[in-house]
């Protein structure tokens, strides 16, 4: 492609509101522009890397066995209230009235229009198991979308949906699946990591994320390198954080201290002259089923997902001012276990086995100290509350949990029968009995995977592609093809590329080779060829990675097989 | 692909609402699915075809240099506020409120964000010209959604847009897409017309459609023989059908004719024993600008689309009983020229030479004979309203027209300025003037041209796929695949078309042999393989092309190079 006849236009330009590098260097680089808030145009450039990735999706998909269709983008209101989340799916379900009245809504995800459609197609265990998917624009009507294509509102994602007539043959479709989703990350050269993840509002009995590495990413991620094991902190489990029982020790009193204006755990701790591990800290939450106070140790945090999980409820979030004083009667930072009732109270593992702590007194600027489990305040119930850290022991092996960020690319859930059950998708197995399908669901973003390619590849001067994603493999630059020899021998090697299958884009505008380079840089294709007068005049080319940017001058000759030996590196 | 292992069920079942046999063959063969009124589910079947033609478009337009993108299906509300077609699309164009309640659309068409792109990236004459194109779904609210995905709401069509600084730049791209768009249709081998069409609300100078010819089509065309003029009836031209002035003849009397009950030409021109060409016709028709009176020879029709561009209104219906009466003071059928006043009067040229004709008298059950322009009533206004039928004159040629029936499949536009003025995307030419960008569109439906092809290639049982569209190029079918021998020989054939690249599916269901054939005809696949045991005892496979059925038995080694001849076919 010759970029003179081709509609890129970059721009030093960085919108208000990119706050993200891939947002802004994918605008920059005139791969895609905005057109409204979460909307955005995908440009020539931008949509030959989406392309590329859809291939390779489409690829692995089909040699995982699934089978591609295509849903449509409107869906009858109907199914959303069968299966139940025409209630619960809240504003970021974008409804629509058609010129008769009749509702409908932008497809943010298919599990209804799928299962209606096998239910309708599908009786008996002979034509199970199967697994569909596509490739298909999906609209959800987030409050406040962002980071370009990492969080927008229409989006492009690969959707698949299985239905088989057991569990085993779900676990097989569902290891299928994730190799599948491994083959994909790989062949895109992304530095990726599988973890468990929470099941969250999807529900079912398992599921894992996919999360390109990236210190910008939105998710936290830990990961044992001894043993591999590796989990978003939203399910992430550690292991013997709840301390050692002080045995055959006296323990100390219970002592009330005046701690004046001493709110936070590190205030207290300090003002106290100890550890904040040696404190209980104690959170109210109000939840639609009531406040619960949450007792955790000091140092630590919770894991608002879990506590959903362990309380089974919808809504939860720290109780505000006037709540907490309604609750412990004493302002935020006061709250403590001892003489604290009227509402549930549960405890992460970690203070289960302390003694002797500190802990607020459900008084203003008071707290106490040598608490005592028993003694001084009752524990029933306990659950695994904690927000897991690096530097955690690893739940499965003697190895350390380490920390880092991660891009969600990919979810894969073992969905089992909720929606199947929901909206009567049954199927009669050998013994004539009528069964709920078992579903799974795989979901892999088209434009946020690129976007996290380019959050781990990138400089300060643009994007650094990886082969596969590239939107051309090479960037081929005359400066000054207003020089015949230059525009002789650059139009010779253009046409070798072409020829040998090579992706190259042919920098012949006329523009200052600063402004070339620059470009160049910033689109970041892998390769880069440079001809002009000066080196052309030894005879030479100068051929160049993006990644490192060692220039070297071959001779014209050798041009097209130094590129091709460069690209396979 | 085994069927077995695929996702395809067909079934005998007609839809209530399939009218046309590509909708029910559709249904049928299990290609589409209904999920609400004109919105509907491309199974993996359906699916493969649309592809094809997908891949073959992409294929012809990146050939044409137009260059691929992807715009939303979700755009701002004041870009067609700014278009002005906020207000003129009607109900057809699907509004929403998002969360915020703001106001979008779902795209019916991309004119206002492709103009609203290019205004924002393209400023001087050196960027131009270029032609981008995208392949996406659209949604239009049709009314009344019918015949599959042949008029449905939610659709898959190619758009492309081409932007130029000159009438010359547009002509040259214009003519490059009419070529991809033959090439297209000649990959697709269907049996296709290029027409002169109707610009019609989109507007600008010209414009072409793409009819595939069948009985079944919702447009007539008339084509030329002898020089190839091809145009929809809506604007077809035609020749001399003025008539002869009857010269030097003395007129006769004008005599008012009791003709009881006598309304229609039909009718009137029986009673008064008179041919139908030897009556004016006079309709009366509605307007946004008030009444008008439509002249037209006895025996022919007036095409609406052209009174309506000759009239310059938006809309145009045939008055009601109630206003004829009023403008006529006559009932329905008894309108005529003489003596009517306070109305507008088109004649169509037909009537212009007309003498001594037939026609109602402003009266119920009265005609006048006799009748001459001039003497018994004045014209002035003549145009051609003619709607052409075949047997008509050609207007380039000595040939004569005939009538068929087509499918619009595709549709281009000179557009000119009408987008670009109105949103203000201008360039600066070489002289530093503001100017105005030159436009083009192009539009081709997916689904529709697949829908299209099986109006075209079908028989009683079933569709017979063109080549370059068949979801798969060759059936496989191993009758009683429980006979070791048949399910052998039927497995190494299947592997050896695969390692050829043929797409093959391997009908490996456990069925009866007549499920099997009456499948293979109705989804219609080029080429059918049978395996069967009593001809294997001979050593032999039944070979066949669904076109002609001819069947051939070959030895088990010859199969697959002669599936690859009748393929060539």
């Amino acid at each position: 492609m010759r970029w003179s006849q081709y509609y890129l236009f970059t721009t030093r330009e960085v919108p208000n509101d990119a706050e993200v590098i891939s947002h802004q260097l994918m605008v920059r680089a005139g791969m895609i522009k905005k057109v409204a808030a979460g909307i955005y145009n995908y440009l020539p450039l931008g949509w030959r890397s989406l392309t590329k990735l859809m291939n390779i999706v489409r690829r692995e998909m089909n040699a995982a066995g699934a089978i591609e269709l295509m849903l449509p983008n409107i869906q009858p209101a109907e199914l959303w209230q069968e299966s139940g989340r025409w209630q619960r799916y809240g504003k970021e379900l974008l409804r629509i009235k058609d010129r008769h009245d009749r509702e409908f809504v932008f497809g943010p995800t298919e599990e209804e229009v799928i299962t209606d459609l096998v239910r309708r197609d599908v009786k008996s265990y002979r034509q199970l198991p199967f697994n569909l998917y596509q490739i298909q624009t999906k609209f959800r009507d987030e409050i406040r979308p962002r980071f370009g294509l990492m969080r927008g509102r229409e989006f492009i994602m690969k959707d698949a949906y299985s239905f088989g007539a057991s569990p085993q043959s779900l676990d097989v479709t569902y290891e299928s699946m994730r190799n599948a989703y491994c083959r994909v990350f790989e062949a895109c050269k992304l530095d990726y990591s599988m973890v468990e993840a929470d099941v969250g509002t999807i529900g079912g009995s398992a599921s894992h994320e996919f999360m390109v590495v990236a210190d910008t990413g939105e998710s936290a991620v830990v990961r044992c390198p001894s043993c591999g094991y590796a989990a978003n902190v939203e399910r992430a489990e550690t292991r013997g954080i709840s301390g050692e029982k002080a045995e055959g020790r006296q323990p100390q009193e219970l002592k009330e201290v005046a701690t004046p204006g001493q709110k936070s755990i590190e205030e207290v701790s300090k003002f106290l002259g100890i550890e904040p591990r040696q404190l209980v800290k104690t959170l109210v939450y109000e939840t639609e089923k009531g406040f619960v106070a949450v007792l955790i140790r000091g140092d630590r945090e919770v894991n608002e997902i879990k506590l959903t999980n362990h309380l089974d409820v919808q809504h939860l979030t720290l109780a505000s001012e006037d709540k907490v004083r309604e609750v412990t009667k004493a302002p935020v930072g006061f709250a403590g276990p001892v003489g604290l009732s009227g509402l549930r109270i549960v405890a992460d593992e970690t203070v289960r086995n302390m003694t002797d702590f500190a802990t607020g007194a459900n008084k203003e600027d008071a707290h106490y100290t040598g608490v005592n489990w028993g003694r001084d305040a009752e524990l029933s119930e306990f659950a695994d509350l904690l927000l897991v850290a690096g530097g955690d022991p690893c739940p499965r092996c003697e190895g350390t949990l380490e920390l880092f960020r991660g891009i969600e690319v990919g979810h894969i859930f073992k969905l089992g029968t909720k929606y199947s059950e929901k909206l009567g998708c049954n199927f009669t197995d050998e013994d004539g009995q009528e069964r709920p399908m078992i579903m799974g669901c795989y979901g892999l973003g088209i434009g946020r995977t690129v976007a996290a390619a380019i959050e781990q590849n990138h400089d300060a001067d643009g994007i650094i592609w990886p082969r596969p994603l590239a939107p051309f493999e090479v960037l081929l630059a005359a400066l000054n093809p207003d020089d015949g020899e230059v525009r002789r021998v650059a139009e010779q090697i253009y046409g070798q590329l072409l020829e040998k299958g090579i992706e190259v884009l042919y920098d012949d505008r006329d523009e200052r080779p600063g402004v070339k380079f620059k470009d160049a840089d910033l689109v970041g294709f892998p390769v880069r060829v440079v001809v002009g007068a000066k080196s052309l005049a030894d005879g030479k080319v100068e051929v160049s990675l993006r990644r490192d940017r060692r220039k070297q001058l071959v001779p014209v000759v050798e041009a097209v097989s130094r590129v091709m030996e460069l690209l396979e590196e």
